[in-house]
Formats: C-alpha cells, sequence, structure tokens
C-alpha cells in the first residue's frame, strides 16, 4: 500500500538490531486515516473469501484488526498472552517464541470464540520471523477452524518468516514489504 | 447506551468477586456493529469539544479507542504497561494499582505522543474503582495536556471510582454504568 510505505519512508527509524520503529503513526500512536486506509485495503483483499472472523494478538495488533473488522463487519477476537501454559479447561493455546523480548509464552484463546467451520483472517501489526503468526494459525487450527490467509501491516521480509509461511500455502498480503533495511536506507519489495 | 446495556443482560456472565464477563461480545470477542454504535456515541457525546487526541492503555482498551478515533477523526495513542519504571528518558509515567491482578504497574507514554496543549479524551473499556483512569490522568497532566474527559464502555457504578472522579470535575461518560450486580441482576443507572 502507497501511503503505509510513504510513512514508513518519511517517518520511520532504523534502530540498531533490525528495529524498525514506527510508532509516531502506527503502533504506539496511531493515525487514524492510515489506520482506516489500512483497514479499507484489508477488507478489499480479502472481502470475497467469505471470512466470518478476524484473529489477532494482544496488544498492538488490536487497532489494526478493529479497522479490518469494521471495514468487513466482521466480529474480532484477540488471543492474550500468558506467562505460563496454567490456564483454564475451555481454552486453546500455542506457545510462541518472542524475539523482541526473548523467551516464551502462550497465546490463548476461549474455545467459545473460535470454533470448527470457522473461516479466520489472522490479522496483525508486523511480522519479522513469523513467530506470531505461526502460533495464530497454530490457534485456529486446533479450534477446527479454516485459516483463510494472514494480513499483515509491515512485513520484514528480509527477515524470512512471511517467505517460509507462503512457500507452505499460507496467503500472507502485507500492506508494506520490507525487504532490505540498511543503515537508513529501506527497500521495498516491488507488487507484484 | 440502549444497546450496551441490552447486551450486557443478554450475554454478561456475574462471576463471584464482582467480575463481570462479557467476552462474548465486548473484551475478547468483539461485536463489530455493537463497537461501530459505541465509536459513533462516543463521537457524539465529545464531538464539540475540540479533541485532538485519544488515550488509552494497553490492551483491551484499544478497540473501543480505535472506534472512538476513526468516528471523531482523531489519532490514538496508547499508554503501555510496564512492570518496572525503568523506562527511558522522554517517556512520561504514571504507577497504577490494578487490583484485578494485584500489584503496581507503570503506564508509560512517550512524551513525543503526548504534549502541551493536547486536548485529550481517555476512552477505556471498564470503570471501575479508577485507579487506570486516574493513572491516565496523571500521564496527560505530566505531559501539560487538557484532559476533557473520559469515555467508558462499561462502568461499574457500585465501585465507587467514577461518582469520585466526578465529583472532583472530571466528565465521564459511561456507555453503561452498572449501580447493581446481585446474584444474576443487574441494575443499571438511569441516564439523566
Amino acid at each position: 500500500m502507497r501511503l503505509m510505505e510513504e510513512r514508513i519512508l518519511s517517518e520511520g527509524r532504523v534502530l540498531p538490531g533490525y528495529i524498525l520503529k514506527v510508532g509516531s503513526f502506527f503502533n504506539q500512536q496511531i493515525d487514524i486515516e492510515l489506520l482506516r486506509a489500512a483497514g479499507e485495503e484489508i477488507a478489499a483483499l480479502y472481502g470475497d473469501c467469505g471470512v466470518n472472523k478476524i484473529l489477532t494478538i494482544e496488544a498492538s495488533g488490536i487497532a489494526l484488526a478493529t479497522a479490518s473488522g469494521l471495514s468487513m463487519g466482521v466480529p474480532v477476537v484477540f488471543a492474550k498472552k500468558h506467562k505460563s501454559s496454567n490456564v483454564g479447561d475451555d481454552v486453546i493455546s500455542a506457545r510462541i517464541h518472542s524475539y523482541t523480548h526473548g523467551g516464551d509464552y502462550d497465546a490463548v484463546v476461549s474455545g467459545e470464540y473460535l470454533r470448527r467451520g470457522d473461516r479466520v483472517l489472522i490479522v496483525d501489526d508486523f511480522l519479522a520471523k513469523g513467530c506470531a503468526l505461526r502460533g495464530l494459525i497454530e490457534l485456529a487450527e486446533k479450534a477446527g477452524a479454516e485459516v483463510v490467509g494472514a494480513a499483515i501491516g509491515i512485513e520484514k521480509g528480509f527477515q524470512g518468516g512471511g517467505d517460509d509461511l507462503r512457500s507452505r500455502g499460507v496467503r500472507i498480503e502485507s500492506l508494506a514489504v520490507i525487504d532490505e533495511m540498511d543503515g537508513d536506507k529501506i527497500t521495498f519489495r516491488k507488487s507484484v
């Protein structure tokens, strides 16, 4: 999405360790018109796929998931992060490794809200090595739901998680895919 | 808001310890049409107040804040929860006590995103004893911003936090105020 790429170029800041700061417009302060456009773009991409539920994970994925849900008219479910696997009976959980914070956590969601027969679109703000996305796919599959695909705000293509999942047949649409981040120079993948 | 009260009556579940479970439509699975209506109601309540920023706190406040931001056309900033006060230089923080989880945490936001002169509407999903809301007001005041008011999804009026802040002059608009929760019987405050 051209709007997203332009904002990354004008306001994103590359920090050591391949960190991209986009807090000024995307994941701490949210530019609401960019978010609205992002939700509409995701609705256009997946609008004809019979999606009946959007799945995301707290916390920063919730805004994009909400905007997408509002554009598509489907409910949003968010998985919670638990440090331990000591969760109740009627929950589905998946272990996720966090490279950002180190260590593992469990993504959990109530079995009431994710069910067999659901057609799920996974929405998240970032995709890098793909740990969170793989965990959300696992959650949906454990519930017996079908994953229609994933919609991502910003994908760090050079970290490989997205392409690995694509090669296994998962549809992933990212509003911006960064293929190189070298100092201040950011190179986006060309849309095909 | 009648829609919110009806959903609480039909789907909310009262658990021991004055816990109200509304995960099926409001804070784990989000009914997107209810959320849209809630955002529009908040926009109608505060639309003429010159609000230029919405402030919320991760995680479950983000959805309602996003819907409100989309309806009002103003950016959303969310404070993060930190376990320690060991945060960077350019951040504003406020200590908040959590009765739900026990213990304290710090709500932090970058000084870049909350500034002197901002007219801030605080949005959150729940209000009970008011600890989170008081913390967010403190954050905004530390930044030199003006708090126009607060918009809350569900207020547990019987826990007193909202009325305490109202008595100090804070405008608080809650989409549903529960004045009594006795077993399965839920009594709402009459709108005035």
